[in-house]
């Protein structure tokens, strides 16, 4: 080949970098420095490294900064990155920790650590756990949230169980994520109807603001005229950067739905460790509360997963403020005490169909959950 | 209970249902019925079944409208679904095929079947195969197409290499998916220089426009004003709603890029099949040609993984058009006649590092490929 040397240009780099931690499955040491490398290129230049010279090669390319084995067969490497490949946007954040390499069979993405410059790109939560406390003027302990569900219900109907449902001490009624805008409940009059519902409650309602394209935004401004106290998305549809806007523009708190979302829990050797996929991935883009499936429901997350998550989402991370784990998914009143202990006081327990099973009327369903909540720990 | 009789109200529903296919690994054909009822509800209600009635119960829950073993320990179910469900909107849409249901480990979503409102709903690709080839006057057999990179080179550079690669015959030249908006080449900047660099060899340049927010409708506008021919966009980065409102609004050809995406491919018994996720997903969202691997590169797609996919974007679907594979990843000139003959004529080949390890400058390497691609099949 004779086209060497063309690929170096003069460089605006800082020498600022950010890492990411992967895993690699390999069959030895050797085969994982190989695949290491092969990561560093595919995130980076996805070009022969061998062509390129200069900074290209020396600073563009990711580097393999560390490299040791984590077990049989798997190994964790660690790559950092020049700030400047991400120019400040999300999307390409995102796509330079996990574009191709989400495609990679042998690779997960386990963590992240930003750079002071990303960190300060990137403010995180608005609200985080402190923030959601003080908007609903609960200062310590657990939280409750519950749906309006089933799908198929008119405004009024969703209204009145919402009412049902604050009146029994929910802190926080949000809608079922299948809840857009069909013509049986159309988003603006279900808005109105759950907000009025809520007055004098002290509860606040998160309508489901996934939508396409602007809708997103305009859904929420919509929402905070009307005096929702807070939003939801899931940015598994809508995209992380979405709802990041939706944390830097509305000024309400933002509720992560992982519709969706669920190809990148790992599966084999690849995909998003849930300490990255439900905590840190979420905080980057805002969110202030995460919803994710408990251990032991319909979904096969383990304990340690959800362990896992709870660190994500609290544990320091470049000065991006803890959010809230809100663990559903076949949540029963009889585990109130186990999952406390997993999560810890700064949780909110999304309870769902298991509520509207209870004997007696939502109310007094929400206000049993509620006591056996604040009697947990 | 005594809540019962509560969750139902009056529907406007038309009778008009959709189909999506699933496989379900379970041990029995028992076991299978359950989780396919299961599925029923977890993508519709999300709610105990046995408290619904009248019109929720019968309509609102996805039905099961077929099952049957498809092999040692699986499954695969057909379910129905109500098509107000859907409310118009691709995120919804997306939502009741494979929202909840991502996070299943033993369900993978195998493709899809349009109703009438739905097909005229969402068109699908606005340029398909054929309107691309309009556009690049070029009838029948294969196109060429390759990326601009690596990343790190100015606008200036870029440009240079596109007018080069153009005079070798190449059709489409895209950015490398890691080019957004960094300040060693802004979008603005390449855009003109590259669109520019062109101007005269019929070739035509789709700019990388995956970017947060509303900035992937800016950057697209500005590419059609400069007079990029096409624009290329990640879909799993900033969603299949915003791939669509881009095919819908921008008028220019769109090519759909895998970053982001590869949690979906299928590992285990969950994902999503290739056939859907690269085929009818992407038609869906108004892809005209798509990027995925081609097996036997640098990712694990199997021949019988891009078999299905080149299925799912030119089979008969509820007359969306058919779109191109632009299969890519490690390919190599020596592969060319084994690659059409999995593809066939309608194959955008797409050429990526192999070009610059050629003997010889970037023209004659790309006229050697074009040849190559010429002489195939």
């Amino acid at each position: 080949m004779n086209q060497t040397t063309l690929y170096d240009t003069p460089l605006p780099l800082s020498g600022e970098r950010f890492s990411a931690w992967y895993r690699i499955a390999a069959g030895s040491l050797e085969e994982a420095r190989a695949a290491a490398r092969a990561l560093s290129v595919e995130q980076t230049i996805e070009f022969p490294a061998e062509l390129t010279t200069g900074r290209i090669a020396g600073e563009v390319v990711a580097r393999v900064e560390g490299l040791e084995a984590a077990g049989p067969g798997v190994f964790e490497a660690r790559l950092s990155f020049a700030v400047e490949l991400v120019g400040g946007e999300l999307t390409q954040l995102l796509n330079v920790l996990f574009g191709n390499s989400s495609l990679l069979p042998n690779v997960r993405l386990l963590r992240v650590g930003l750079s002071e410059r990303l960190a300060a790109r990137f403010p995180g939560p608005r609200f985080g756990i402190q923030g959601l406390r003080r908007r609903l003027g609960v200062q310590s302990g657990p939280l409750l949230s519950t749906a309006l569900k089933p799908l198929g219900l008119t405004p009024k109907a969703l209204a009145a169980m919402a009412r049902r449902l604050a009146e029994g001490g929910i802190h926080l009624i949000k809608d079922d994520h299948g809840l857009a805008d069909q013509a049986f409940a159309p988003f603006e009059a279900r808005l109105e109807a759950v907000v009025r519902a809520l007055e004098g409650t002290g509860a606040i309602y998160a309508p489901n603001v996934t939508a396409p394209g602007e809708a997103t935004l305009r859904r929420a401004r919509l929402a905070r005229a009307a005096g929702a106290g807070a939003v939801m998305v899931a940015p598994g549809l809508v995209g992380f950067d979405r709802m990041e806007r939706l944390a830097r523009e509305i000024g309400l708190p933002v509720l992560s739905h992982p519709a969706f979302l669920g190809g990148f829990v790992p599966k084999g050797a690849g995909g998003v460790a849930p300490y990255a996929l439900f905590g840190q991935l979420q905080r980057l883009a805002g969110a202030d509360a995460v919803i994710f499936p408990h251990q032991g429901g319909r979904f096969a997350f383990s304990r340690q997963d959800c362990a896992a998550i709870n660190a994500g989402l609290k544990e320091p991370f470049s000065g991006l403020p803890p959010a809230f784990p809100a663990p559903g998914g076949g949540m029963r009143i009889e585990r109130v005490n186990e999952i406390r202990a997993l999560y810890g006081e700064d949780l909110i327990f999304l309870i769902g169909g298991d509520l509207h099973r209870q004997e007696g009327d939502l109310t007094a369903a929400a206000r049993r959950f509620w006591a056996a909540v604040r009697g947990s720990g």
